[in-house]
């Protein structure tokens, strides 16, 4: 199965690679205005200005700056000011106050941009073999880093547009009415045993996702696809968010505090009695068929409480999403779009969507795979650190870049976090 | 004495002062970008183009709304983003989430405030004798409600940009250079007795200013001119702010828990041991000649207390002003300026800089004056409900627009609050 | 007008003062369990044994340590435990954190109490003239400093109580059955002009009810009694708390925030539709005829703005009261009561119900009288630094000692806070 | 291996148990005061008449409440005031506010544990064995909860009195003196692959460590004894708590804001430079031979990360522990006492204080084992509803009482928590 990761053999193709993501990132802001690439809505969340900065920081801090001779840098404050969290840099701007950074302008950020850029290939171009062999693993890196920050740049921003009442429309969806019926719901059985999981592929991966290595499953059963929206509408208006039997004790006391009754960005009408939620795209009415999507990892155990399932391990999910193509609707071309759902399935027993469109939450905390080791130095920071209170989700989304993601991919986010196109499938043990 | 206020006899007055008034607010926003007019840096403080909206929406709402035939307002949400704390109005966008507002563009704000220009003059200029006369005093209001969110936008402006370490440089500076020495600090002696206070001149005055009143003042000496940064800077270095026995409670519990030693935007270089401030124009050193600005009600009683001296009354101050000419250095032409030091006076026992460079803290809270009564309807929740918690300011600053002030106008803020160019000036009992 | 205030001429009546006023404070300890005496409900409450401690090392560490030759203090922690806020004597026990003293037990904190009463008694009987006039005031200033802490401990005890589910009854109503019907409203004019306000008297005063000064007030009339809970409920029943109209911005926030609808302690009954009150007597039903108490400012503000009229300030309070004699129910012989109704007035143009029953808030905040020195040294922290961000209250209540009151008394606390005695009686400007 | 688990063939061992269980608890409250019974220091932690209240409401509301005939509860309102999180069971008092109850006081409280004892020895007595067969695993539940809640009296009642600058000595040390000097480090190999793990023995255990099941584990040594104190002094004095490059995220924020740099109760003594440690014996100097103790698990980590090691997982842990004896020095007869050194190892290749003395942090967070499944009705809310946000301790503390135990045992607190009797023990990774 040939995986379109980030990956190159020469610098030529280390080159293509860096152009196109960074080519990428600046087609996301392009129908944007200086000031809603300024909206910073909560803590976790940053302003799009900050994420074209931040990955530029990143490729100047982690490789112009030590392997670039003689490179002076862009701005002598914006290392303090674009360090996201990397301690061993030195200290930061804080995080809280990314919103209020209206200098450097939107104008001169794209001029760092360029100004990184052009470093950076006359770098590569220049490189020796000795130099492009440290190199090239800190360019993919940096490349995979900014795909991140791509879709954290398109959940940052709905995020923040959600705060307005206008609900500004800021983009076109690029697959508009594309969506069809959701197929009936269908369990897999998977059989147990050990399993090898983790990344041993060609080119890139991140350091969580090795090594490789095995683990012991039991008998358990998939659906064949996600949760619909329309699915989820039933656990709610069957009273599921005032049942405490099905939530945790963390979940029940968030639910309880925020006054969570629905997904992130839903509401129901009052007009005409339906359900609605805030997209990119402006207002929309939610279709039954596509997959539940904004929810938190408590939602969705809660919902598999309720219909008598529970959520896979990530080891599940990896050991059978590994049978299937890594194919699925993702970002592209700087284009995000809704989730939709699933097309029919030409093979009655495949696994439906397991890339794309939304992620999905699994069981599984966030922690480090038996023999791992983060690399040396302040870049060693970037994933082992937050191996603590976070929950792993698989199989990309409708904003991941595409080509970023791995079957062995673990993304991670807060059990409570509901900001990223998040939804989930449902398992459930052999009998 | 001639008093410069907003005031009108017919409508081609009331019209030059509205058109004055509108367009110096957007002289001051002028150099800024749209990214700078999107700060908020906190709850308290409102982005510049915010700062226009509202006042557009001030006049819309309580002037066109009600008094503009077939008046259509300019878009069916700016009534909820823009209303700041009318509650009888209805709901309105949090407070603390005015820099998420990306939308409207400031482009769509000025169009907002040339549509409401619009409105307004030909309302005006159409009225009868009879709508003119409700409709004037409502303009009048609203204008000397804009004269309040220029001062307010420079104010939270400096605060937004000051959060950043590029500490930009967003003004220059109209007056640089003007200041001089200080004068020596002289006890001017002011007789008690039963003085009249508040406000009963012509023209517009606020609700809080009126009635004018009666008032027994025991003698007292106030001096000569406001204390100066030199004279704060020998209360710091005496340790004054590790000293519990000049500080009220509250006010050693803030500069605990905030860790203050010194005022808000000041910062001690470690490389040549001086003091700097931010300000409008970028850092710059401190003047001791000037008077110490940016000072919490709270410091300003710990330097009095330190020299063993306290706040004048607001009667106290207001008494003793209403000697001299209403004069100093105001806000002209969209060009702030840093404070600046007393000119050496001419009159030896005269009262230097009462008005104008910085407000100054009084040790009176802000209630109602015997006999205050608020308009009725929403626009009666402009003062009155604010009145407690608060600290009463009088005279003015650099930053308040010519033409605003009057000796009975009465500024309040919580006694915390720094971010105002607040400074004080001592008195004392006679023996 | 003979007022009945801890009072002394020689040493026999200074030790029969002290004598009362300690036997006072352990007799409303008495019928509690030394669990009862541990509990704190909020920061700003103190347990009962706390407070039996704290009073006690006031005269240890004001007099005992100073002025009793070779004392050693009872423990050497006491010092730290006990300190309430005297920043001058050194670091204090965290205050939110008194109600987890279970060390020293309630019989230790009583042989403490003995400890410190008999080296007073030594000290005082064997002091020389000289010494006697150093220490007489200071022992006074003790004995109105407990007095201060057996309203505390009633009000503290009854909100530690009402946390619990059991809604315990502690002690048995001294008066109970005594209250009658509430006269009719009735208004009750002053003339205005200068007044003099303060205390002059013999005897023992605080530093925050001197020096004796001038006021001018404008002339206004004064409701012949307080608001009674009947009225309350009528305000509250006319949608009053969800009336913005009403309310300061302040109170706005808090009522929303807190959820307040109703007095502290009050509930409305499912079963028979009637509202009921905890109290130190368990819960009992409203008597409508009562002062209407544990109001916050804010709602009494917001009452008095419904109705039309506003509270009174405490000169406005304090000239009138001094018409009329210091007489009304408080507290006597450690024997709390409730709240009762006013008296069927005799003489029709009086002013009733000032003293005793419920505190009256009024519209001033509180602050520094002209000429007002604090005294030096720790002592000086009773009263001055906190003259910030509270309101006067004058009268005293059913829970203030008799005896310890004068007409210019001073009480002060938060506008939010409820948990004190706290009703209020209308003002009106004449017209 | 024999384990002395909670365990009961018929009526007559169960009564036995169960009156063993009770009388433990009421021996630990024995030397307290009514007043050291009523401390709650944090929302986490309860006073030690709470605990003694709610073990007994447990098997009043699970067990008499069902299955006794015509049971009337002790009193209407316990069951409001004694539910701790049961939310199918009702309402319940705020878990904050449990230090406020007064009442019931402490004789109450042991009044209602007798009513229950006799109520619930006369149901089994005279239970048919149908309702034995219900009933006896309700009542092992019951009795190993409570034995949960004497060990959670002991650490809860520790931290109550550390807020106490008395630093009370509440117990004697049971075995005070008996430590000797810790044992080299050494590292022991674990062969890997696939192991099983869970319960699966006669007798009681927890729905938690349910089912037995297969784990894939990879080789790995594990120490032969717990990280000492002297060896975690080390890694304080290198500045480990200063330097970010061994902190998990979550870590590095929690000890900056809380200003950790040693473990709980710990102080290094600024008269003799030494490290000195609060306990329930009172303050005494810290011993380097005996296992670091109360530390969380972000410090167990970054200690790891210091010494280039790490935490073993949980089924590490319980793989390498299954191969040695269940022994350890426990909590026994109602006699606390502290963690000691090991003993020198009569084996050489066996591992040391794998039980007892204190708990040891894992890598694992606290999740559900394959095919889970909680209890119907609200006494499954027991253990499944907490499977979020923590993390997995193994073995037991000089805390837990003896008997309790088992090697599958699993207990979960936060990362952060540091109040239980908690230490680690280091693993790594084969070559």
């Amino acid at each position: 199965m040939p995986l379109d990761v980030p990956t190159a053999q020469n610098s030529t193709s280390v080159l293509e690679t860096f152009a196109r993501v960074r080519g990428d990132s600046e087609a996301l802001a392009r129908p944007l205005s200086p000031e809603d690439c300024m909206i910073q809505s909560m803590e976790a969340a940053s302003p799009v200005k900050w994420h074209l900065a931040h990955t530029s920081w990143f490729f100047e801090t982690f490789i112009l700056g030590p392997h670039a001779k003689d490179h002076t840098p862009f701005h002598p404050e914006f290392g303090y000011l674009f360090n996201s969290y990397y301690n061993q840099i030195g200290e930061m701007h804080q995080r809280a106050k990314r919103g209020m950074l209206s200098r450097p302008s939107l104008d001169k950020v794209l001029a760092y941009r360029s100004f990184v850029n052009e470093a950076l290939i006359r770098l590569i171009e220049n490189a020796d073999d000795e130099t492009l062999a440290v190199i090239e693993p800190l360019v993919l890196l940096g490349c995979s880093h900014e795909q991140q920050h791509q879709e954290l740049l398109i959940t940052d921003l709905q995020h923040g547009l959600f705060q307005n009442a206008l609900k500004p429309a800021v983009y076109t969806d690029a697959r508009a009415g594309e969506g069809g019926n959701a197929p009936a719901l269908k369990w897999r059985e998977m059989e147990g045993g050990v399993c090898n999981i983790g990344w041993n592929g060609e080119g890139f991966a991140f350091d969580n996702e090795q090594p490789r290595h095995k683990v012991y499953l039991h008998p358990f059963e998939l659906a064949n696809r996600p949760v619909t929206n329309g699915e989820y509408i039933a656990f709610i208006e069957d009273g599921g968010y005032q049942d405490p039997v099905h939530w945790l004790s963390d979940a029940w006391e968030v639910i309880n505090r925020e006054h969570w009754d629905a997904p992130l960005y839903w509401r129901k009408s009052e007009a005409d009695n339906q359900w609605y939620r805030y997209s990119l795209f402006g207002e929309v009415p939610i279709d039954p068929h596509a997959p539940v999507c904004h929810v938190s990892s408590y939602e969705a155990a809660a919902y598999a409480s309720w219909v008598g399932a529970r959520l896979p391990t990530e080891f599940e999910w990896e050991a059978a999403a590994s049978l299937f193509p890594l194919e699925g609707r993702f970002l592209e071309g700087g284009a995000p779009f809704l989730p939709k759902s699933a097309e029919n399935p030409a093979n009655d027993d495949s696994l439906l969507q397991l890339y794309g469109d939304v992620w999905e939450w699994t069981a599984s905390p966030y922690v480090a795979y038996p023999g791992f080791a983060a690399p040396p130095g302040a870049v060693g920071e970037y994933n082992g650190k937050f191996m603590s209170g976070q929950m792993v989700l698989k199989g990309g989304s409708c904003a991941t870049p595409r080509g970023h993601l791995r079957v062995s991919y673990r993304n991670f986010f807060p059990p409570e976090a509901r900001w990223q196109f998040s939804g989930f499938r449902l398992a459930r043990d052999c009998n």
